[in-house]
């Protein structure tokens, strides 16, 4: 996905945002709204927005000294879908369709995301979540996919969303499929890194590896060739969240991107509205 | 009012629906929000948002080469009023207290404001602002100042808006008090000019004269010596809006702030929430 001109104000609210949650020092946030806005001048459109992302939170980190500002928000989510898991699970027992029921879960942890926004209620997200239509809603080709796949990759997005993403690998695993579930590299926002995934079990079900992008979404020339090489050969790909949406959408993969609509942007370029649920395969 | 950090995002976000409705060429769209950019690193927080505000509307003029891009809906605007103008009366000449109501509807026709929304139902805000409790409501001061002052300068805001406040200069003239009212140089956002105090008939009721700013606002500084003459005499002043509050709320002058709060950041300085209506004087 291109950047759109809309990104531009939101680019700046992120900046603000991530600064004064890395720094009380109203200077030093200052500072980053400026080196942002050197940066917005040089940026080019045909660039993704996690691009842009990328470069704020590389400003943030430079100017703040804090690499990791959002550690204690990451926990804090970690442990509440933790708590969780037990009830997912029963849910997903309890479905007429275990597999519908664990994509709409995992969609529903995807609205635990500090990018797009900064409050949100995970409780109320999970109700909508369950009963909630569709706005794209390709799940016919994602079992006939399924069905064909022996090996699957599973690129996460948020701590806390991945207990939500650990009920669907785990119906996977029940139906014998081998997942790889990737990370970022390092932090940046609340996307996961290696330790939420050791944290929140990832590894009991799953091959856990990072992509080794350190942007929040997976820019495949900044990954490494390990990953690539898995991503080029692997049948099947899932793909959580907007941050992977916007910089997978163009990849001639069999990728799903599963996710909740958080913003205006995305909502035109993916053709659903904000706050809608979406199932779509990148290659119908 | 100083300026915020808060106020970052809203610069870009208010240069983009500027810049759009000032050209469709998304090129030069681009440029206008690149040379933002560039004087939001220069821009001093001890200046008021108006200052940029300014700078802001002096990029897209230069970069767009339109000088008037509200034109279209200022006309609609000041249509709307004049229409509107007999009813507003009514509701003056049935009220118990001729002078709140008027009050009440000058206030509620600050809704017409381009520059902190980009749509607003004024039927609504009539209706609102007739019942709503004021969140600041110095109208005992309001009553006292105006007893004894034979001469009011009335800062007006915005096109169309200026219709709600001839309904309040009418009741003025009634109290044999002698009015100038205060519009800005040139056209910049919906602000009015004396072509629309023109248009809607306020040369008919007030001494119609410009302040000589060319900001969405009053920057005292670059106002002509025969306003500040006036404006540093004149035993009450009665300004518009939240441009008139950011850059007068400073000044130890006996003004009396009419306005709807529209954005997080003025009511935070002011003391309300946003949507308020706010009666408030400067020296209480």
């Amino acid at each position: 996905m291109k950047t759109y001109l809309d990104c531009f104000p939101c680019f700046m609210r992120q900046a603000l945002f991530a600064a004064r949650i890395s720094t009380d020092d109203v200077k030093l946030q200052r500072k980053v709204l400026d080196r942002v806005a050197e940066e917005l001048k040089k940026f080019p459109l045909d660039a993704t927005p996690v691009e842009m992302g990328e470069r704020i939170h590389g400003i943030v980190k430079k100017v703040t000294g804090n690499i990791d500002p959002y550690r204690e928000e990451k926990r804090k989510y970690n442990e509440l879908g933790m708590k969780m898991l037990p009830e997912l699970r029963k849910l997903v027992n309890e479905a007429d369709d275990p597999l519908l029921m664990a994509i709409r879960i995992a969609i529903a942890g995807n609205i635990i995301d500090f990018g797009s926004l900064s409050e949100f209620d995970v409780g109320e997200s999970l109700k909508q979540a369950l009963s909630q239509d569709f706005a794209i809603f390709d799940y016919e080709k994602f079992k006939e996919v399924l069905e064909d796949a022996k090996e699957i990759m599973y690129i996460g997005d948020n701590a806390g969303e991945i207990c939500f993403d650990r009920v669907l690998v785990e119906v996977l695993n029940n139906m014998k499929k081998k997942v790889y579930f990737i990370t970022r590299e390092e932090p940046v926002i609340n996307d996961i890194t290696i330790d939420d995934a050791e944290f929140c079990g990832l590894s009991e079900v799953a091959n856990v590896m990072s992509s080794g992008s350190t942007a929040p979404g997976t820019i495949i020339k900044h990954t490494t060739s390990e990953f690539r090489q898995l991503f080029y050969e692997v049948p099947m790909i899932i793909a959580k969240g907007q941050g992977n949406y916007e910089t997978l959408s163009d990849e001639k993969r069999p990728i799903f991107f599963l996710l909740k609509v958080k913003c205006p942007v995305v909502a035109k370029d993916i053709g659903a509205k904000n706050m809608d649920i979406v199932l779509k395969y990148n290659l119908s």
